[in-house]
């Protein structure tokens, strides 16, 4: 098959945002061209059997542990969202310049992905073995204690990171757009779909951190992905989903 | 206060090994002066409420999200054990040469700080804000979850890394000891504490893990911080609880 020298591959379920879509962000903005693997037709390579034969392949060392995984055209192998999103960012002029910068993006970006950790665990506080329709109360107790506590500790630290730099540029961190404000800007997407109501509650005390999510929203690097069909939808199979009894002011 | 050029400082909490242990551990076995604040005495600035009053101060950017805090003495700050203990490990000696093992290290001590972060879930599977008495029988339903699948799958995916290493090191990754090696070690002596029947009848199927735990065990480097008091035992604050009701065959 015929890729671009710079090409990467995406492998990703097919069917939710997921961590996937943290990766897409950063591949958009950054305009890297890519292959989204389990979403091509399986008669290009594509599809979940693909992704999972190239998964469990013992060929590479160390196998991922799960996806999202990147591999770039020199073979480089990477998973972790927040350690591919990093990868890219600081390869393609989105991370800070500076070093200090570069270590509290990456830092920002792995505490957003335990903030996206613990929306997972609001609908499978049990297990991920089992379905949610089977843990629907212990769901309530977790959601409830994420919305009262945990939801106003990572926004209001994410608020601070935006009011505090001082640089002023009303990003996160340095004077530019990098990845770690595309991961907030994915999360305050999938908040507003799952907690619609205590996101509402809570806007008030965070305007720099939505301001800045009308900024990305806006931001012509992601013009055309964010209107195109490769931009998934929010479901019920994914990380955020809109559970009305797991939300509340 | 008189400190060493090379000095940095680590803020946890002083009662419990936690995710700090993992970057004391590199610490330790790089041979880097630190100074444990919130376990200096007060007379010499520290104690927990130093720390905290350290943390709370809005004098840098970003203001860290919790502990573990390393600050070096160039004033570099970050957070998130598994960024500092690969910050340390590539600046230290503890981690592989060549680019692509370095990503492969930090996605690897990445997916161990999730499963960390998985084992203190199965003692608060509702929520940190109540105490696990409130939540025991929640708590024994994630943590069979945890036993039957999470445990095999994580530590097989250890176990792999070791027996796929092209090096044939007996590391998880690349020809020598790295921060990814400590914190496998750490998890494993957490986990036999926690859940140490689990771990008996699964060890017949992870014998390379547990060869390397015997390694880093008899490490050198490690042999004087092992035995030294600086080393905090687990108990029943931290990550790793020993609730016989939570471990199973």
């Amino acid at each position: 098959m015929s890729v671009h020298a710079d090409s990467v591959d995406l492998y990703y379920w097919p069917a939710i945002p997921g961590r996937g879509e943290y990766v897409r962000l950063v591949l958009e903005a950054a305009g890297v061209p890519y292959r989204d693997v389990a979403r091509l037709p399986e008669e290009k390579g594509g599809g979940v059997h693909a992704m999972l034969a190239f998964l469990q392949s013992s060929e590479r060392h160390p196998a991922p542990f799960a996806p999202p995984v990147l591999v770039e055209s020199d073979g480089t192998l990477l998973w972790q969202s927040a350690l591919i999103t990093a990868h890219l960012g600081e390869k393609h002029g989105l991370a800070p310049a500076d070093a200090p910068s570069r270590l509290a993006a990456r830092a920002i970006a792995m505490t957003i992905a335990d903030f996206v950790d613990e929306v997972h665990d609001t609908h499978h506080p049990l297990g991920v073995s089992r379905y949610y329709e089977e843990q629907t109360e212990a769901a309530q107790e977790r959601a409830l204690a994420f919305r009262d506590e945990r939801m106003p500790k990572y926004l209001g630290f994410l608020e601070r990171c935006v009011t505090d730099n001082p640089t002023l540029s009303g990003y996160l961190v340095g004077d530019s757009l990098t990845y770690a404000d595309l991961a907030l800007f994915q999360t305050l997407e999938g908040l507003a779909y799952a907690f619609p109501r205590r996101l509402a509650t809570l806007r008030p005390d965070v305007p720099a951190i939505f301001a800045l999510h009308h900024r990305v929203a806006d931001d012509p690097r992601l013009a055309d992905y964010l209107a195109s069909d490769r931009r998934l939808p929010f479901n019920e199979d994914g990380l955020f989903r809109a559970y009305p009894e797991l939300d509340g002011d």
